[in-house]
């Protein structure tokens, strides 16, 4: 039984409790809030979960194995450390730290005890990022090309981080899960139209080897909301729209080919493939209880995470490189 | 009567002859292809129409007074030049030419001649554009924040020129007349999946004074056609999605109210205002035989076009230097 | 304060008791069901409400100003009756019940003891069908012509009521509101493709005064769930898609007139009339919050309800008409 | 080759003859109409046709093989009755006749002369309803359940004939040759929303054997257009959105499947089914080209057509009773 104390019940906090409470081999202890009203509301949900305003208690307690952080960015590197200190494992809300420093301390603690550092990059465990996985692990996509993401809407807007930390590490995490493939630099721009020197729109274009192109597009000034994501391989490309209530990701058997004649550029001929599209069923579960099932099972038998504190210092390391980038109008930042 | 000679009928040629001919103030005179199917498909459906393989007998001809000129983009600068320095005006198919330094000398020939530039953006002429293009200057939008437009789908790869001057070509243009501004600065990624030296995949993003920030992604390679602009002010935001068969354009009474207080940022208040959306009904006549209204107006008042040649280079700068950042991966180059 | 006590824990009943529990005016006092694991489930969300397995302790409890009645439908008369009998007001399940000599019953009884009845036409509290009830009652749609709608899935299948029994009283009920006329006639068709007597796809024709049609297309082996209303007028036509996440209701300043010569029919000339098209903002707080602070205020006021047992009434006699003109292929049923 | 005549040069007329121009195995001779200005019209476009203002010259002439008829509903039977008396064959606009009468009596003319009746169903020749028609015939959707078709929008308004008429011919002609199955009886109702007597609302449902049901629903007086058909079976479903630029043709791998139990009806088990959708690819080509290669072969080989007067004959009887439907308010009539 692992047993679980959840620091920040603010937004977020609750569904992880509501998922730890539910999974037979997870026990939900203890919780902390610098509010007392949240505090409250937990209790009434579950009485029996002990409640503290004081985070120590949790960090220290010995009834607790793991400590899930859900509070502000800027905190989790300094609870996270004192957590892995008193040798607790933990599962950090995204994005991991504020920079890549931090959350290579982190890793150095965790590494040094034995412990696990989880991030929580839920979108790993959705069915539709299990099947776009699958199907560009299985080659069907064949050699990838670019990964294009929009992720729009209106609001809401962050005090401490601008539009690309907040949104961007969705699409930074399942792009380096989906690619596998660790980038070489990045490009981005962006602007803040509010005077407040965080930015509201931001564009972010990742290099990786082999020509492969990740353009992650954020903005919380949009009218609508935009959550759609185009795959493309040299065999087939997928689209997934996240907004859609069902088909999710549809895949396209269409393609281009190259016949290189034997003379200049003018005469290489490109043929055009369009076939079927299919929508592949995909697993409606939620994907929280499926990110618990994993974090037990990582714990139990030593494995590797998909959401690794690795994996979540990578985002830590793009965002961090990406903010420079904005701020020097597009250069090109190696990460 | 203003008398016209065509240079090239492949695929666009034939529709600037249609309205040539359906326009009373223009005489179709004359048109000229280095393929003789593609002059018999033209006498075929207009009889009437001279047709030769010589560009010149239409350039040189004392029967025209101005020559529209539908070729590959890299003949672009040497017929029209031919045409000015014989006391034609000209209507040069979009991008206007390969380089900034040809588009000037072309506009230093009008000039000293007296004579009309033209650059086909069509564009311009839909009732989409013109509807936007209202709402913008009424001040109905508010103060601008940003323009983001999408242009892809599979296909067509042209051979000389990348994805970003075969596609932005529209929406550089339309963006300069809807915003009404110079951009300062450009920065550009993309990548080439065919190792051909031509880039299948480009995002640009163009600085403007005060913020405002226009980003265009353009892809040869997108399994789904998507042609969607998003423009936001401080009063409303529109959304432009040109693949309905309706509903092209929909205005939002979206946005956001900053409260400033005293203190600190912590304490910026960010208020959401959300509206009524609506759809204006917009003209569906087609935009060329605007086009052809409007150029004749333009040539008999002496009046400055919307699509005038300053107009058509100021997109060639922009690509040129969307180019040169691309080459440089992002590198900020100023217009 | 009305206190109330709930029958029928299932699926719905937990709804009503969550926004009973919710509103400052009502208290929610005792529920009942047959299955025991249903009552612990209310008792661990809500430890102070009272639970049994008797029926009748509600229906004659002191402390209980009224009953809701959320169980299967051929139970609905019986308990009701019991309740009403007993003085509670009640609200009751739609569809109100089996047939309309029961639902006649229930309305004297009501009307002898001074009570209310409620039916839980929930749909008439929502954002969309109060704008829509607004806009016809404005004169803005002008007169009405049809009420087209279509209400589209996979399952669930019931065992007791065939498709239109499920699913149409939805439909029904916002269209008596929203049309506010009595019918005169309908005329219904179906199929049953199981072999269990119960129709799975059925269509309904319902007539109204003065040329005003409706039909409601009820299917429960749709591969989509289609969820769309047209309804037009003389002077605008609006379109509600409930599906959508939000611009569910569109309004379209769309129509035709008809002027007419003084020779014969081919002579009788039509003209379109296409303008804007807007979204009114729509509310989207819960529509079941609204419903009982309306019962409560119905109760206080002794005011007649827009979900009143009339009304109830009226969607079973359509439903029992169309159901008689089903297994009489088509038969015209005067209501 | 077969040589070809055309009554009625308006709307539909010009599409034929473009497509007999075209095709290697038609030759394109005469056509006719009352108003001097559509002749005028053909002749610029094709000027080796011969015109006339006298519907004779066609239907006797000695160059005409098959006479195409594309004038209104009324004139088709005199127009085809001469045309067969003189021995050519006939293609006609759809619907056929305006009564069945008529077609019979056209159709024993034909079989006494042996010649072919073809009605212009061209619907039956777009790939969607081939690739339909195959999902249908290989027994991949199983047996077949219901087939429901709504094809409403604004306008157009005919004089002559109900928008049953005027639009449920194509899904008709499309039921039919999909289902492959001749009806049992229909029922329909409708309303005249501007006192012409014409009813521009009308709903139509179609009983098969089997308990196999259609329905189709037509408007004239649709703010928006939709060509949407659901065809399900008990293994698959499809939807086909002939609105959509790609993906029309939709399949689902969903059903249900009834697991029936000794006891009574409330221990049937119904289990949902929902597997993968996919978009099978779509010939684009020409629905009337192939139409117009079919007659021909139909003519040479002598084999019977899917556009046959049968065929055709069977689409007016059911507008027929349709028509008797509506009017005594959705008696059925049987076929």
């Amino acid at each position: 039984m692992l047993r679980i104390g959840v620091v920040g019940v603010g937004y977020w906090g609750p569904n992880l409790i509501r998922n730890f409470v539910a999974n037979a081999q997870t026990e939900m202890k203890m919780c902390c809030d610098l509010r007392r009203e949240r505090l409250d509301y937990i209790q009434s949900l579950y009485p029996t979960i002990k409640v503290t305003e004081n985070c120590q208690e949790i960090v220290q307690s010995t009834e607790v194995d793991l400590v899930a952080i859900c509070t502000p960015v800027f905190t989790h590197y300094e609870i996270a450390k004192k957590a892995l200190e008193a040798g607790k494992h933990v599962l950090i809300e995204k994005p991991m730290t504020s920079t890549s420093a931090e959350g290579e301390e982190l890793l150095n603690i965790a590494t040094q005890k034995g412990l696990h550092v989880f991030v929580d990059h839920t979108f790993i465990f959705t069915g539709a990022v299990g099947k776009i996985k699958d199907l560009v692990t299985s080659g069907e996509l064949g050699d990838l090309y670019y990964f294009d993401s929009t992720r729009v809407n209106l609001g809401l807007f962050q005090h401490d981080v601008n539009v690309l930390w907040d949104l961007a590490p969705h699409d930074i995490s399942i792009m380096h899960y989906v690619l596998n493939e660790d980038p070489e630099a990045v490009v981005a721009t962006g602007a803040d139209h509010l005077g407040s020197g965080i930015e509201n729109v931001a564009y972010l274009t990742v290099y990786f080897p082999n020509n492969l192109l990740a353009h992650i597009n954020t903005n919380w000034l949009s009218p609508v909301k935009i959550r759609q994501t185009l795959i493309a391989g040299s065999k087939k490309m997928v689209v997934w729209d996240d907004n859609q209530p069902s088909e999710k990701v549809r895949v396209y058997d269409k393609g281009i080919e190259v016949i290189k004649s034997a003379d200049e550029v003018y005469n290489m001929l490109i043929q055009y493939r369009t076939g079927d599209m299919f929508c592949p069923k995909i697993d409606s579960k939620e994907a929280l209880g499926a990110e618990v099932n994993h974090i037990v099972k990582c714990i139990s038998n030593g494995h590797t995470s998909v959401i690794s504190g690795e994996a979540g210092l990578m985002v830590v390391k793009i965002l961090e490189a990406a903010q420079e980038s904005i701020k020097s109008r597009g250069k090109e930042i190696k990460i």
